[in-house]
Parts: C-alpha cells; sequence; structure tokens
C-alpha cells in the first residue's frame, strides 16, 4: 500500500480511537486549523465549535467503525470515501446509533504529516431496534 | 482565472442550465460513468439510478442556483464546495425548496474535459413560506 494512503488510514484509525477514549485533544490534533466541517441542516462549521460541541459531550461514549472504500491521493491533496457507523452513549444509558456515507478531503503538511480538511458527513440515525 | 477552475465553473453553469431546461442526456454527458451520488439516508447511487430517478421526475421544473465557494486543482483531480439551492416545481404548482452545502470531486478526462465524479449533497428542505 503507498505511503500516504496508509498514513491517512492510520489518520482515520488514530482519530476513531481517541474519538473512543475521549482524547478530544488528540482528535483536535488530526485537523488543519482551517478544516470545514459539513452536515445536513446546518451551516460549515470549524474546529473551535467542534472541540466545544465534543467538550459538551464529554460524558458520551461516541464508538466509531470506518469502512473505508477508496482513497484517492494527488500530491499533497487527498480525498476519501468512508461507510461511517458512529454508536453514542449517553450517561443515562440511552443509545443512538448514526450511519451513512462521508466524503473527506485530507491535506498533506510541509512536514509530510496528512490533517483533515473538508468533511462531509451525511450520517443519520438507525431506526431503534 | 485558472483555466482549469474556469472549466469547473463553466460545466457547474451547464449542469444547472441543462437541469432546468430538462435535457438530462446533456446532464449525463457531464458526469464520468463511474459517478456516486452521496445523499444523507440512502446508499451511493450512479449514473443509471440518477437517470432514472430524473426521467421520472420529467414534468418537474428544477432551478438551481450554486454559489460556488471554493474550488481547488490538484493536477487532474479538483474539489469543489458550493452551496446550492434547488427550487423543484410539480406539474400541480407545488414547490419545493432545498438548500446546503455540497462537496464535488472532478476528474479531469484525457480530452481535457473535466467531469463529476463524486457529489456529496447535504440539502435539506426549507421550512414552507
Amino acid at each position: 500500500m503507498p505511503e500516504d494512503e496508509r498514513a491517512i488510514r492510520n489518520l482515520i484509525a488514530n482519530w476513531l480511537a481517541a474519538s473512543r477514549s475521549g482524547d478530544l485533544p488528540r482528535v483536535l490534533s488530526l485537523m488543519a486549523d482551517d478544516v470545514l466541517f459539513l452536515v445536513p441542516g446546518k451551516a460549515p462549521f470549524g474546529k473551535a465549535e467542534f472541540a466545544a460541541t465534543s467538550a459538551g459531550m464529554k460524558d458520551t461514549r461516541i464508538d466509531g467503525k470506518s469502512d473505508i472504500q477508496e482513497i484517492v491521493v494527488h500530491g499533497d491533496s487527498a480525498w476519501c470515501r468512508s461507510q461511517l457507523v458512529v454508536s453514542m452513549t449517553w450517561p443515562d444509558g440511552k443509545q443512538v446509533r448514526r450511519s451513512g456515507q462521508t466524503l473527506s478531503i485530507f491535506h498533506k503538511q510541509s512536514d509530510g504529516a496528512w490533517l483533515l480538511l473538508r468533511d462531509a458527513n451525511l450520517l443519520v440515525a438507525e431506526a431503534a431496534e
């Protein structure tokens, strides 16, 4: 597997592991300062809003699984499509599962590290079982 | 403006104009054969399903306006983020407006023409007035 693709797969795995362990600083270190998150029904938002929302959910357990369907690298830019499932468990035990596709843009920094730059998240809540 | 960016802006303008005039063959000519459309709550779908859905809506008037927010070209690949508003008017006069962000990947063919390759569409229906 080409080195850049492996680096992006590692970034995604690290992101999910850091989310699972509630390590917000580590998650934030994996995105560009000018990252933008796109979700349905909301204006695009950046790193500060991501951090504030995550901090407000610090007692929520988040477990994500990403099935990477394609990664295409062009120089210092790459795009990735994946099927993502995220389970969220609130302190009271209530659970929600959201699933769907993501389309993400990654950018390679001058030091060789890849960071998330744009993320379109098309996840919707699954019907309760 | 760089030539590739202008070509992609033209493609988007042509797409919206062809949709407005109900020219499905022209819309289909602007996407790669292996295009994938991503929308919330649905599996990714390709050109054949796009064509079938559009053919089933041939009596619906579609008027889209795209506010392109960024286009970034890397060789023969480009990504584009835009704010899109689509008004649909059914034969009975009923109207729906959908708006939101799109994140799209374009690919430059060997003949120099750009085509849509991936399209994440985060539009949601606006509240009725």
